[in-house]
């Protein structure tokens, strides 16, 4: 089947993140349709100008400067807007749906002050609108809402929404940094805007917070009318002191169905050390969602190129998909439109850190001889643990292994097997790491 | 709009669940869908006979203890199949399928041995089959995977899958007893079944992980093919050694991408105690997902009539688009067919704790002075915290509210503004429940 064409407008930060992975994950993304996503036109005020990484990689796509030959053009059947504000950035959106092309966008502003508007003009038109990178970057938490969860009634929703602020807030925690120092170092790394208003004012948050309540209550919220409180007056203390009552400080957006209405408020506030919010350090987004069906947690990256250029390519695929109207309708429930044959891997090449727990008869040796036959294999003992006051009999004690290969530590087992001091079959588990804060998931 | 015809083959647990959300929350599934589900039928082998709670619930469907007049009644439009197992769900599934009806299942053990096959045979005829609760309950990681993070490619996976094993092992964990004492206590609540063996030995969680691979990385898996290893030889005492080693044990589903293949393994590891994964305690489900846009983390209920309720009734107003066509193409960004407007509930009017930060000149008589303009509201004081070695001239401290409506302590901060002793205005802070493992959010 013959590509999808896709038109980009805009090539900042997301602009770029969406380039990439277009490029990166061409071959999985045609996979999952059955037909392929390609870049037909790049627009950006200077492309015609500058040399544009992120355009280059699609050598094939026309390149321009006026958006109008995007959204017009016969040969763009998808347009992403990723200009961001809400004077061009509408007036792309309209014309691209008026034109009768799906549009994918990652404008919380524009999402968030006009969106209902503009959907209730076009929609009749058949229209289709993405928009699940205006809110938590590359957490899917509008398909959540809006599908995934639909049958819950939603009764609570809590979201730390803006990673700019909660970085800042995790950080004057973590170094006993002012909010000023702190603020600094977060615009030399490139984490904060040289006017950070909108990320530590809440405004952001807030955007955001309007577009949740939609999907989530049904309700029409403008921005303002949400009560919003930065995080500008939040000091080192304010830390040691919640701290002392078990708590932490983030800057919540939060939404509650109460009797009286839908209660919706963006402020720092005090949260319990132990709960899950907590945990959200660093400049990860995270939403919790109560429902009279069940509790559901979200988390990951809201900001950055690629986690926003994630949400932008998955929306294009939906939109794709509404393009080509027979695979919508037979998308396959296992998201690719076939799937390869698995060849196992063997669980023996596996390489890792391991635990082995073993229950003894001791005696003078014991160590000695266990050690001797991972020696043997080429794997080295990393740890050896042994609590005290256990029968010498059925004696409990831990060894943990360097990184080797499943493969050394079966081998070894097996002659240990032989041994006649054990009790029972040796333990062995794998260490895994499974991702401290922003630590890798390998 | 007239409704779409929901017909139930299976009234077990989520079959109640299902029935029940159905009803609760028949108000807004219509605002999101622009029409209603209505439960036209109903079939279980006892429905006749017995009273059913659920059934019950939606006086106007039909019973029947005969599947096929469900899938061959031309008053339904839709069919769950809530049955389990692979022999009449297997026929169920197939049969309203090839009636042309879109099926809702929660089926993983169907899906994971005959899924690919069963979509296969019906997809080129227009088939819809969704099957969200099929893994993790309420939480939609297949969502997720398929849409809301359809542009990354997926590097690595690793999941809680099967609530019964993880809360068998964080109670172990917790209370010291052995395994066979915590499975009766288990069986005893109804977190574990009768025959334990598909949830301890990690079969259930592998029959996840295949179709999880499925959707991830666009493998067919048969279960067979995934190396498993249950949770029954975990001790207290490993627990012991592993918290030494800085670690906990959880039952892991793991998928990774490697230049040989796809890995995949289910079995008891270590993983830090300062991961994400670590903290899912109890009866929770959680899915990490590594890919080379970003990290996303999704965390909630993985079973339980009414988690699994939530995600079949969310793929029931999924295909109840699809039946729509139209509908299915106009489908709101904002998941409403039509927007209610927002009245905003006045921030004054939330009952909350409060943190409040004060920075005085020290001396004499300030703390009773702030205490009785709190007691003039009606407000009671909880705490007072002040640490040592501050300047007497700007010295912080904190004071905590019992539970008060937002206008009092606006009207005490009125009066206390005036007082002569404060550095700066008072910060006030709501202390905001998030959760806890099991707790509410409020």
């Amino acid at each position: 089947m013959s590509s999808v064409r896709v038109g980009i407008v805009g090539l900042g930060n997301v602009g770029r993140g969406t380039l990439r992975l277009l490029r990166d994950n061409a071959r999985e993304i045609e996979a999952k349709l059955g037909f392929g996503l390609r870049v037909s036109a790049v627009c950006s005020r200077s492309v015609l100008r500058r040399r544009s990484a992120a355009a280059e990689l699609h050598p094939t796509a026309r390149k321009t400067a006026d958006w109008q030959d995007i959204v017009r053009d016969p040969r763009v059947d998808v347009v992403a807007e990723l200009v961001g504000g809400t004077g061009a950035a509408r007036r792309i959106v309209e014309t691209a749906l008026a034109a009768g092309k799906p549009v994918v966008t990652a404008n919380k502003e524009l999402l968030a002050e006009h969106g209902p508007e503009i959907w209730a003009r076009h929609s009749s038109r058949g229209g289709w609108l993405g928009c699940e990178a205006a809110v938590c970057g590359g957490i899917p938490v509008l398909k959540a809402l809006r599908e995934g969860i639909a049958g819950d009634r939603i009764d609570a929703l809590v979201g730390i929404l803006n990673g700019t602020s909660n970085f800042i807030l995790t950080e004057i925690e973590r170094t006993g940094s002012p909010f000023g120092d702190v603020l600094e170092e977060a615009q030399s790394r490139g984490y904060a805007e040289a006017d950070p208003s909108a990320d530590v004012d809440g405004h952001d948050a807030r955007s955001k917070l309007a577009i949740l309540a939609a999907l989530g209550f049904g309700e029409r919220v403008l921005p303002e009318q949400i009560a919003v409180e930065g995080i500008r007056r939040i000091r080192n203390i304010d830390f040691a002191y919640a701290g002392r009552l078990g708590h932490t400080i983030r800057l919540l957006a939060r939404a509650r169905r109460e009797p009286g209405g839908l209660r919706l408020a963006v402020g720092p506030a005090l949260v319990g050390k132990n709960t899950i919010l907590a945990g959200v350090t660093g400049s990860y987004n995270a939403m919790w969602v109560q429902g009279n069906g069940g509790d559901t947690f979200y988390y990951g990256k809201g900001a950055g190129p690629a986690p926003t250029g994630v949400a932008v390519v998955s929306d294009l695929m939906s939109a794709a998909r509404s393009v080509r109207e027979t695979a919508a309708e037979f998308a396959s429930p296992f998201g690719h439109a076939s799937l390869a044959q698995h060849s196992p891997v063997s669980s023996e090449s596996e390489v890792r850190q391991f635990y082995l727990r073993f229950r003894v008869r001791d005696r003078p040796g014991v160590l000695a001889s266990l050690a001797s036959k991972f020696a043997a294999q080429g794997v080295s003992v990393d740890a050896v643990l042994q609590e005290p006051h256990f029968d010498k009999n059925d004696l409990p004690f831990v060894m943990t292994l360097e990184p080797a290969e499943r493969s050394a530590l079966s081998a070894a087992l097996r002659e240990i097997r032989e041994l006649d001091f054990l009790v029972d079959d040796p333990l062995a588990l794998p260490m895994v790491p499974t991702l401290a804060d922003g630590g890798d998931l390998r």
